[in-house]
């Protein structure tokens, strides 16, 4: 067991309809040693990559894709939910529907920080029915740039996203696979890596 | 002239109605050295108080405040915008109005978050009318919680929040003012500090 599936297992709270509380220490309230220790691990994960750009989506993929850019030495960029008036009208764009909030998004990046020269990681708090990865490699690809990698700290592996994300054949890397959750015991079974 | 008053003149753009774009550096993609030197000086600031936490709110306040928090060695808290399934009943809220996209939003914090012992540290990229700060004060009154600073990178010091929360004797500290912009020349004033 990784470090990151132990502090699940000591703060995750397992809620009805698959729900996984982190909020203590990862989206809501962040454990900053934790976020470094995850930025060092997708490093050596990834580190054989030529990254120029780690690349993530509003809110909470924000402080996790600053600790991984750290490692990197690269600048972070991440994608915007919706049009602000301090955006430039030259924006790639997606379609990203929420599987937490229930809704649809566009999101958007500059075009002029994204372009064909650019080594991507991607990297976001959870992966579960992949919506918002295929919005930033669409975004990515829309740029001309190359998706190195995706890193995930918590996959669900039981619903469909990391299946189609590797069918891609783009490298996806989990801290943690989470195959079963029972919100009656609490107990959380995670996938043999 | 200090670091960031040198990275606003040589990377920001002026755009009309006083709209400063940063958005190659601070709030889209993110320069990360320029982060952790940004968490170095309001360390640097605001040191000497016994800060047990950092609060901001989504989005681009995230990745600032991830580094300040780890200059002091404390969690960080980012308020979020909307009511999500993933948050519980029991949270903190404020109306909040935003300036860049002209709505409202309700603010929550989680009230587990949040307690009479903290002494915390706000964290926010720009300062305008200030009613973002506003409400960040108002959650963490109604936690019972001390608020011990306000560190902003980028006030808007014809707009203002910078009176009305020095009005109320909290210490804030403002890494560039600025007193004047013209989209016409693309010159900025800065406030002399």
């Amino acid at each position: 067991m990784n470090f990151l599936e132990e502090r699940i297992l000591k703060d995750g709270i397992v809620k009805p309809n698959n729900v996984l509380k982190v909020d203590s220490f990862l989206n809501h309230q962040m454990d900053i040693s934790l976020m470094e220790e995850i930025g060092r691990e997708f490093h050596r994960r990834f580190g054989d990559k030529n990254i120029t750009k780690v690349l993530t989506i509003e809110a909470s993929g924000i402080g996790i894709a600053c600790f991984v850019a750290r490692e990197f030495g690269v600048p972070m960029v991440f994608a915007k939910k919706s049009h602000s008036i301090n955006i430039d009208s030259e924006v790639y764009t997606a379609e990203v529907e929420s599987f937490t909030h229930k809704n649809k998004n566009n999101i958007i990046v500059s075009r002029k920080f994204l372009n064909q020269d650019d080594h991507i990681l991607i990297i976001d708090d959870f992966l579960a029915n992949g919506c918002a990865l295929q919005g930033l490699i669409a975004i990515s690809k829309a740029a001309g740039a190359s998706v190195e990698g995706i890193g995930i700290v918590i996959e669900k592996g039981f619903q469909i996203g990391g299946q189609v994300i590797r069918n891609l054949g783009i490298q996806l890397e989990s801290l943690a696979i989470i195959d079963a959750m029972d919100s009656d015991t609490g107990s959380i079974t995670f996938r043999e890596q």
